[in-house]
């Protein structure tokens, strides 16, 4: 594969050279957001929902964006392009910019941080969508403002190693008895009833753009949603449960701490709203 | 002033030229830790201490040190001398280092990434000291392990920009009605029966440096010492609070949340412990 291609900035620069100052306040304070869009058959996948999710976290720092959303639609496309990328992941962090020293306090008139780049990965065809995944869960020791989706990720770093320890292949976490989502990605569960359930939009969790896709595509199908927490009592005596995110789409959970969920095999809802999502990234 | 001098990875390089790859866990998950040490009279001050804290920091995340204690001290002591620094901080962090990809779980074999510069500052002549701070109280909105010195730092700037907002030099968090300590500095009061009253240490605050070479000097003085969490309300009716940290030592808090401490002018006991700090630093 030739030499890969990434952003920073306004310029287009080989990934391995592409670099940040140790002031960057990305680096020093975790001063900054995050997005990742999927690609399939080189095209951008449900791209407006994670702009707009990008511009929201942007302003719930006071972040400016130094782009328009089209424009950084317009690199990220780019950058598919250059890299000759079929499918996999769009990576944007915007940060609030490099300083001359370091000030938990930001100055006034800092420039900010945008760099990109992609992630060569075979979306449509996961080995872990056919087998299922395993997951642990661990208390959820994050901070109070999970909406917004900043590059201050060490819980999450912490809790993916600790599930890798175990075995799994991801963390849920779980925080007053109730499971809040996956360590990167949004947990569902598929009730005895039918119903599908998974946590309402607040502070405690990121809104997962495939999530919503995947919650959209149910409704059609008529299945019944109900937004609210459930506890992992409730994941193991259920149906199906599962996990979606821009990076899996839709994956089923097989097991959680050991136990498996229904008969410990990927269930067929999973498997359709999988199916369903990958025909909706491609339509 | 000559040009300022980092160090990064074994080299020591102009400061404006000290980058990291964007792919680094540091700047891509607040996968890191960090210390701030003081310098006066181009001594390092009570460095024991921060390095043993740094070693502390780090092991609770597992990330390997690539050099020992007494290594990076010589590199602490070099940039001090290639700086020409007589007062001011000399800051390390440490990350998880940079990878091919980006994966929140870590490579096996992923080499650290240790990053020092300095920021020249007179430590002992602070206006602050004189005057004393104003402090905003808001909410702790933290994760749980705030004893682990860790990059992911996001609250604390939000914590130092609404406090400034608010014309305020730092910001008090306040969890559960009780002040956990402040954005960069540890929280202490002298209540009106002369008992100095700061947290103990817990996950819940950062166990500060110079807050413990502050309570031994206390100590050493007769004044009483009660290691417990106070309100905000016990803090307005106070005979004096301050802040300790690396960067400022000891310095009056006059004012939270708009209300003077006492008569609104900085203590004596402060004031004390800071001349009494300098004094410990410089012997």
């Amino acid at each position: 594969m030739s030499e890969a291609i990434a952003y920073l900035n306004g310029d287009y620069l080989p990934l391995a050279q592409t670099r940040v100052s140790v002031l960057d306040r990305g680096f020093l304070f975790a001063d900054g957001i995050y997005e990742v869009a999927a690609v399939l058959d080189g095209r951008l996948i449900d791209n407006d929902a994670h702009l707009a999710r990008m511009a929201r976290s942007a302003g719930e720092l006071e972040i400016a964006l130094p782009l328009t959303l089209d424009e950084v639609a317009g690199v990220q496309a780019e950058l598919v392009r250059r890299n000759g990328m079929e499918s996999g992941l769009v990576y944007v962090q915007l940060t609030r910019g490099t300083e001359g020293g370091r000030d938990f306090l930001p100055g006034p008139e800092t420039e900010p941080t945008l760099v990109m780049f992609v992630q060569h990965k075979a979306l449509d065809d996961l080995p872990a969508a056919r087998t299922g995944i395993r997951v642990k869960t661990i208390p959820d020791l994050r901070w109070a403002r999970r909406d917004i989706k900043s590059t201050a990720l060490l819980a999450q770093v912490l809790a993916k190693r600790e599930a890798a320890a175990a075995g799994c292949q991801e963390a849920w976490m779980v925080e007053d008895g109730l499971v809040t989502e996956g360590a990167s990605s949004t947990a569902f569960i598929l009730t005895q009833d039918d119903v599908l359930v998974t946590r309402p939009d607040s502070h405690a969790v990121l809104p997962g753009c495939t999530g919503a896709a995947a919650r959209a595509l149910a409704a059609e199908q008529g299945l019944r949603l109900e937004r609210r927490a459930f506890s992992v009592a409730e994941a193991l005596a259920a149906k199906e449960a599962f996990i979606t995110s821009a990076s899996t789409f839709v994956v089923p959970v097989v097991e959680i701490d050991g136990q498996p969920v229904s008969d410990g095999k990927p269930g067929p809802v999973a498997g359709r709203l999988r199916a369903l999502y990958i025909a909706f990234a491609r339509g």
